[in-house]
C-alpha cells in the first residue's frame, strides 16, 4: 500500500485510523454480523453510533441545552435554500455576507425565493480576496449569513462579527471542527461532511431551537429542520455510513488530537509553515490578504501558468496529490484539513523549495 | 468473523463480495494513494465510477435513449415532495394508488403543496394486504404514481396497470433491479439504494427526457431534476460511496448473477420456497393476498404474539437476523432482497419447521 498525502479541496484527507476501523470492521460491525452498511437504522446498534455522534460533535464545540445536533443530506447546496424556506417564511429580511462562490450560491437560492435578502458587505470588488470588515448589519434582520471559511478563495475569518442580537447562520462546511467556535450569536451551524469530517453525503446541522420556533408548518416534510428535529435526524432512513464515519473522526479528534483547541494549534502550524515558507519565497505567492487567509485552503499562484501546471503534475509524482486550485480560478491550492498532518505540510514546504531551485 | 443471514428490511443485506471489494480497497482506491472516501469527486477516478454505475443501469434495466439514470441524495422521502414540485408546476393533477404506509406519505407530500391528487385506487379497506385492481385512471393526468412493492404489508404489483398515455412515476425503493420492467409507460422510477442497490443515502432516479420540460424555472436548484440531469448528477458533491457502492451492486449483478432476468428467477424460487411452506404449515401464516404478495417481503404472523417474541429471538440466536416486522405493524416479516441468497431462505425454513415442531 502506497498512501500519499493528500491536500484534496473536498471530498479530502481522513484520518488514518479511521479508515483502518472501518475497514476492520467492515464485514462485522460490533460482532454483529453484518456490515455498518446493512444494519437498520432502527437498531441499537446504529442509534449508538447516531447518539455518540451527536454526543461528541455537543462536547467538541461545547454546545449548551439550547442546541441541538442534526444530521441531513443533500450537502451545503440544499442548506442554502432551507435556511431561507424556513426562517424567512413568516416574514422579515435577512442579511447575506458575499465573500465568494458559495456565499453567492446561498444568496442566489434566497432571491429564487423572492425572499427579501441584503448584502450587507462583499468583496467583490477585489476578487474576493479578503474578509470584508465592519459591517452595517440590519438589527432587524431575522439572520446573518456567512460562510466561515472559502475553499475557492482561500480566504477565512479570523474572528466571528459582532451582529448584536441577531442570530449568525454559518456555513462551516470547509472549517467546521478545526478550531472552537464562540456560540455566543449563533443561531445554526451547516456543514457538508466531506472537507473536515467525513464522506460525502452527509450535512451536520447545529440549530438554536429557539429558531425551530420560525419553520412554517406548510413545508415539504423533508424540507422543514422541525422533520429533524423531533425524529433525532431519523424522520426517514438516515445516510448511516457518513454519521459512522463521523462518529469515527470526532471520537478521533476527542481522543487521538486532545479536542479544538489542540487541533486549532496543530492547524495554525501547519498553516504558518505554509505561509511563512511562500511569503519568503520569492516564487510562491498567496492569493488572500494578509488577515484575511484560510488556516484550511492554501491558495496560490506561481509566476506562471506552465510552472504551476509542471508543478502539480511534479508534485503528483511525488505522492504530493490534490494541488491544483478550482477549476473556476486556476492556479494551486493546498487543502489542509484536519486529517492533513504537519508531515505532510513539511513534505509539501521540501518539495516547493526543490521545485523552486528547479525552475 | 461470523456474518448472519440477514433479512433485514432495510438498509439491508449487500452481496459479499462488494462487501470484501469494498473492505481490500478501502485504504487505496485504484492505485490513488486515497480511499474512494478520499478522493475529489471531480477527479477521473470518481467520474469512470458514475459513469459506470450509470451504464451499468441502464444495461441491467434496458433503458433507451429517452431516459437519464440520476443519482440524488434525500431518499425516496425527498421525491415524494420533488415530484409534484416538479411535475405540477405548471397545472394538471396527478393520480396516486395508496398501496400502504409509504404511498400514503407520497400522497400526503402532494396535499401539502396544495396539489390536486387524486386517489385513484386504494387499499385501504383491507389493511393493504392487496393490490388493487381494474383501476380507472384519469386520462389528462400528469402522471399517475405508483409503489411498485410495499415493505411494510409484503404487497407487490405482480405487473404494472395500463395508465394509457399517461406516464407512471413508480416508487421502487424495495424492488429495484430485483426483476426486468417494461419501461413502455414509465416516466420515472426512483429508488432509495438501501434495499436492493447499496447503502442509505443514495436515491436512484431514471426520468424520461420530456418530463424535464416540466420542471420549473423558479424552483430552488436542489430541488429542481433538470440541476442533475444538466450536470450528470454532480451539480454538486454527490454521495460518492453511496454510488460506488452502487456500481458494485451492479457489477455483481452483471457479472455473478447474469443480469435481472435470472436475478427475478432466484427472487421467485425463494419467495415460492417460503410461501408455499407457510401455506401448508398450518402454523405461519402470510398477511398478503395470493397474487399481491411481495417477493421481497414476505410479512407473516403466527399464532400469537408471545409466539412471535420467541420466534424473532431464537431466530437470532440461530444467526437469522432483521426477521421482526415493521414496529407500525408488528408481526414478522423475511426481507429477501437480492443479496440474501436461497441458502440463507432454506436455513429460515428449516428453522422454522424446528421451531413450529416444539411450540
Amino acid at each position: 500500500m502506497n498512501r500519499i498525502h493528500n491536500f484534496n479541496a473536498g471530498p479530502a484527507a481522513l484520518p488514518l485510523p479511521v479508515l483502518e476501523e472501518i475497514r476492520d470492521s467492515f464485514l462485522d460491525f460490533k460482532g454483529s454480523g453484518m456490515s455498518i452498511t446493512e444494519i437498520s437504522h432502527r437498531s441499537k446498534g446504529f442509534e449508538d453510533v447516531l447518539n455518540d455522534a451527536v454526543a461528541r460533535t455537543r462536547r467538541l464545540l461545547k454546545l449548551n441545552d439550547q442546541y441541538q445536533v442534526l444530521f441531513l443530506q443533500g450537502g451545503a447546496s440544499l442548506q442554502f435554500c432551507m435556511v431561507p424556506l424556513n426562517f424567512l417564511a413568516q416574514g422579515g429580511s435577512a442579511d447575506y455576507v458575499n465573500t465568494g462562490a458559495w456565499a453567492g450560491k446561498a444568496i442566489k437560492e434566497a432571491q429564487i425565493q423572492n425572499k427579501p435578502v441584503k448584502v450587507a458587505a462583499s468583496s467583490e470588488d477585489r476578487n474576493f480576496c479578503y474578509i470584508p470588515r465592519n459591517i452595517a448589519f440590519n438589527k432587524d434582520a431575522v439572520y446573518v449569513h456567512l460562510t466561515s471559511n472559502n475553499t475557492i478563495k482561500g480566504t477565512q475569518w479570523a474572528s466571528l462579527p459582532d451582529t448584536g442580537k441577531v442570530p449568525m447562520v454559518i456555513d462551516m462546511s470547509s472549517d467546521i471542527m478545526s478550531r472552537p467556535v464562540d456560540m455566543a450569536h449563533i443561531g445554526m451551524i451547516y456543514a457538508g461532511a466531506q472537507k473536515n469530517i467525513g464522506p460525502a453525503g452527509t450535512c451536520l446541522v447545529i440549530i438554536r431551537k429557539d429558531l425551530l420556533d420560525l419553520c412554517p408548518d406548510h413545508l415539504p416534510t423533508m424540507l422543514n429542520y422541525r422533520t429533524f428535529a423531533e425524529k433525532n435526524s431519523m424522520y426517514n432512513t438516515p445516510p448511516c455510513f457518513g454519521i459512522y464515519t463521523i462518529s469515527l473522526v470526532l471520537k478521533w479528534l476527542e481522543e487521538t488530537i486532545g479536542g479544538l483547541e489542540k487541533m486549532d494549534a496543530l492547524n495554525q502550524a501547519k498553516a504558518d509553515l505554509l505561509y511563512t515558507f511562500m511569503d519568503a519565497s520569492g516564487f510562491y505567492k498567496a492569493t488572500a490578504d494578509q488577515g484575511s487567509r484560510s488556516l484550511m485552503n492554501v491558495t496560490f499562484r506561481l509566476p506562471s501558468e506552465d510552472l504551476e501546471k509542471a508543478f502539480i503534475a511534479k508534485a503528483a509524482e511525488n505522492h504530493l496529490g490534490g494541488l491544483k486550485g478550482h477549476r473556476s480560478v486556476g492556479g494551486c491550492r493546498a487543502s489542509i484539513y484536519n486529517a492533513t498532518g504537519l508531515d505532510a505540510v513539511r513534505d509539501l514546504v521540501s518539495f516547493m523549495k526543490v521545485f523552486q531551485s528547479r525552475s
